[in-house]
């Protein structure tokens, strides 16, 4: 069963993540992770933090020389504006003079609309925003990532590949009849502003962004992550929570930021009536092949073998530079909520972390089927599943 | 910590579901889950199996006069038609004589798409799809309903009620400006034929299912769940798992054929712009209130205390009478897939499932928060945390 | 992943139980799991109650024509004094009037000390020990053992069997060199009357029940379970709570009234020094052997491939004919324990209970490293483990 | 709900453990984590390798100005000998001309009896036992120890504090009569050469490790772990894996080269008749008392109000300084197992390690009771539980 936990605050020393449970074996290093974290950075719209937010990779425990080791596997990305914050977000207890006058240091009590601050503060009871934000912070899916590229270092071992793009940013989608792109096309969707395998799309989202930012405004937008190479039958109709398309939806829905998560066609298949609805099967050679792909390669909550393909809605970003209305919770007076960052858009980073998630829940739903301890034995159990399948009307 | 296993087939003897963690002195009766199973056969719409397909529920343990224990409860549905499938879906061997000619047992090898017949004969080896639809059809979920019916006992004693209506029938929708309904509504949205909010958009989703019914096709739709009531602090940003929005997207697209999930205005938000995106705080009184509800009651993926607003999108019902392509398993000739049932539409029914469900989710989360081995501590507990949040300004 | 829930009341209706995560194609019979049961009441010591503790099997869900379907597993086992009863613990509300009078509702405010009676009240908010004796009581683990006849279904069928057997009751033991019995021996072990494998020790555990019974004594004792032809690296030390020794030191110490649990030699162990302690390595043939099994065939929280032993220490049954003082709840005054029961050791029960529990957890080990839907894919994994196991010196 | 995750080899770069789900408010240092590490360096027969075992703890995440954030806490233990297995260990792929001829990378060929490294490369696919014994070896213990330690400072605020102490080495024990500590006098038993209690059985215990040394032997021993001040019903009856007898047991079992667990008398009360074997009930002011602590302060897998006692018995340590018998997996002969360390005993060190596993628990059972996000919360729960309880006759 495969396992992780992240943890590390927005401005805190590093992102620290554990995962246990994948198998040995594993090709990782450092670069790998660098590498992976390199693609959360991309896209137009983003701000100048991203700049200066260079990822300080180390692999902790759990690999070496390039070969994960069974064990749980830990990856830090070290926060290089740490000497600033050193004080501030110190874990040990600081001399209360050297706080004082840090402008850093000041208490946040203008919970920002749309964030964790107003009800994080009431449940851990703080009484400003500081505790909250540093933990509800997008910063966090950095961590998301590097573990996300050790699940899909080892899916691609066994054939199995991941990739995102951008379908919306705001009101502007690419067109419906747009072709799904395969894993193989990532430098692609990387080298496009907005990581949009339409290029004209991409043009009129550029537009859009610019125009949001001149607005002192922010956009959404929807992404979909697209796995080739699946066998059938991850994930199960036996139990809700055993299905593929539950884990996938709560692991999309668990990104900051996302409001609405679709499998396949999604809410377009839903308008649809039943003959246009579903994917017919047809006989091929000794198996099946289907003619479309609307269902997005679940059926019965279990991969079907087709491209799997799911879609995550991504709301605009909450700190708007036109500051929305909050209240001071120091004085009870009406304020508008502090602004800091300055990006537009943040979709296409979404896009590579919801990758990210989709490689840990499709790598634990392979472990779930086929168990094994290594690569080799992973592997192995794999290609005997398949082979074992009946051909058609044998 | 609330956990919860269902079971059994379609026309196996029975379903039983158990559920663990829930406190002691919440009143459930065998009659409280007929009703919560009764509503889950309504709706325009329906074939006929829906008629003799009465609940004969009982509680098997964990409670005692009307009032859980603590410890597991479990319930029963039995199934009407057992005499029927005595022999075929008998959990002993029964004489091969016996079952010989017997037509419910002939082999079923023409897989539906949509369904998981064909892939859950290659994941589990069968070489017919008898023990996959026993299992995955949609027929499970009563058991979720009656489960979820303990739950909502136990939230409603707390304060916290829930609703759901049908938003769309196949491309029909509410106005977006139609008014989200209280919990208080429940009788006036079973009354309606399509369990929708809106009178007009009623009648034309009936005129919908008349004409789909008429055409041989079947249709999906989206229902919204909506829960009041709700203290703020549920769930938590600290992990992506403990996300409130991420728990409820998971046990809402588990249920059968939901395709897409929304948390509050979902893929509307993302349409928008910041400023029009967010939900702004403002003070009232010792406290503050929003003047929208865009986010559905969620932030920072936690209960704020506005209502919590969900919504799923369903596919049609794979099961089209215009039978859809398939293959023989068996003869690896094309063929078209087998048809049975005669809903046109199981939308409404899908809106009480998903009640059931985000009630699951709602009361574990509350446990988690607040803990309590009994209803009076849990409470107790709930209302020193309300009366513990400052007063603005404070 | 293999999980389960029990639940029942002593005197409810009936104990249910499902398992969720078994393979497809494992057999099961109603008649195996009234086996297993029949198996629990043996042993001599025994009072009254377990002769009209006659057990109603029914399979609910999960098998079909002896075979295991892939989903979850119900085993109801009825109470067949349940019409003496149906008032007393009805789910349902009773009419006052009819209760009343009835000396089984009496109110039980007589704690007993070694229950849960006394401090169950506290947690749950009870004001009188029924409804938590109802549940705590040992009946429950009945439905352990109808759960535990599947996992040994399973596992025999990968030529994994277990049995237990007594090697202590109250002060009287096997000898320390008493040859470990192996699975083949249950028979022979169960027509002992405490099903001890050594025939002189079984006399004197007789005269120690008689005596004990005279004395209006109670006794408890030890219990081993074996397993035979376990697979080398079930189990993990990368985790503490992969450690297929802490897993079964949890099941065993889960199980009523244990008080202590050993691996292999245990206690006895830590009394050697090191050169006595651990089992030697010798080369035989492609692979090793061990000389000794001290370990008890987990080193590293895994299995080593030699016969697993795990043993569990129970206390005298707590429900002393002697009675144990106490105090009356209601009135607040001393007195003496209730006491109902006439058995004066449980012992041999208990082993069987141990063996079911052990089963469970290894059946989860399995599937945990071999993973696999149905029998025949597990196997196949397993054996393809096995033949990959690479011959010494090679 | 309290989970946590620990990583790292015995010669990596670091250890690292996260642990989720500690309420708000939590006191931590870096000298509170370093103490606790000191004293798991404590105890004669430690061999030189614990005086350059030097501890550079970094809290990295979770905890600000000396108290916990709520979110996950991450603790890294950096390892002082680093430079000299920087290559050896390295994450990354080292040129292999740089490997060769370092001794420390030389293949570990001859598994040691009583370890992980046979198996573990069986498991894991292995040709070498050097990536088994980094992840197996006991230093990994030395990041429970940290973890526990933010768990001893959470129950330690809510009143509820842990001690261990030395019950045996080898066959030397303290006198059944001995009186059983309080957590009141840990730094008594710590200054004490193995922990132990009783100064006289101390003098014995030195002199039976000296006896050992020179023997070229080693030793186990019996640990006991105390916890004052716990409110009744932690834990729980209603199922199998809630009782608080279960989750110690696992814990501590899963604690390297434990072979034995017993709760209270533990096999001691097995031995003894039902008259003398439980802890009789007397009334005392407005609620009771027990005049005995057979129990261990665990009933019907709940606390019930009096000092917990459990303790833990550890094999002599595998690597003998005579070395035992193993083979060469490379050449297929037999030899001798590699030995390097040179500790006689560790069993002063394991009732650190198990005193943080179960703090670990207890915070878990608290939490799981309680609930609550922040300290204030937790406190304000369990007090209001207390005062729930009700008075003796009221």
């Amino acid at each position: 069963m495969l396992r992780w936990l992240t943890s590390g605050e927005s401005h805190g020393r590093s992102l620290v993540g554990i995962i246990e449970g994948l198998p040995a074996e594993v090709r990782l290093t450092t670069e790998m992770v660098q590498d992976a974290l390199a693609r959360r950075r991309l896209g137009y719209g983003r701000g100048a933090r991203m700049k200066f937010e260079k990822d300080q990779v180390r692999l902790l425990a759990g690999v070496r020389h390039g070969l994960t080791l069974g064990g749980p596997l830990t990856i830090e990305v070290g926060n290089t504006e740490w000497p600033k914050w050193e004080k501030v977000m110190s874990a040990d207890p600081v001399d209360p003079d050297e706080l004082e006058g840090l402008a850093r240091n000041a208490p946040l009590t203008r919970p920002r609309p749309g964030h964790a601050d107003y009800t994080g503060m009431q449940k851990y009871g703080f009484d400003e925003a500081r505790p909250v934000l540093e933990r509800a912070s997008a910063r966090e899916t950095a961590m998301r990532v590097a573990l996300g590229s050790a699940a899909q270092s080892f899916l691609s071992d066994l054939g199995i590949t991941t990739v995102s793009h951008t379908t919306a940013i705001g009101s502007v989608e690419i067109p419906e009849d747009a072709e799904t792109p395969s894993a193989r096309e990532v430098e692609r969707l990387d080298a496009d502003p907005l990581r949009c395998t339409d290029p004209e799309t991409s043009r009129r989202m550029v537009a859009e962004v610019d125009d949001a930012h001149k607005a002192g405004e922010t956009l959404g937008g929807v992404v979909e992550v697209v796995v080739d190479g699946l066998p059938p039958g991850l994930g199960s109709f036996v139990h809700w929570d055993r299905r593929l398309d539950a884990r996938l939806a709560g692991a999309l829905m668990g990104i900051q930021a996302i409001k609405g998560v679709e499998v396949g066609d999604g809410f377009r298949t839903v308008r649809r009536r039943g003959s246009q609805a579903h994917d017919e099967i047809e006989p091929e050679g000794a198996g099946v092949r289907r003619t479309t792909n609307r269902a997005g390669g679940i059926e019965g909550g279990m991969s079907i073998g087709t491209p799997l393909r799911v879609r995550a809605g991504m709301k605009p970003i909450a700190t708007v530079p036109r500051a929305l209305r909050t209240v001071d919770t120091a004085s009870g007076e009406p304020t508008t909520a502090h602004h800091q960052r300055s990006d537009v858009c943040a979709v296409p980073a979404a896009g590579v972390v919801a990758e990210a998630m989709v490689s840990l829940v499709i790598a634990q739903a392979v472990l779930e089927k086929f168990g094994g301890d290594s690569l080799p034995e992973v592997r192995r159990n794999l290609q005997s599943y398949l082979a074992s399948l009946p051909e058609l009307g044998a």
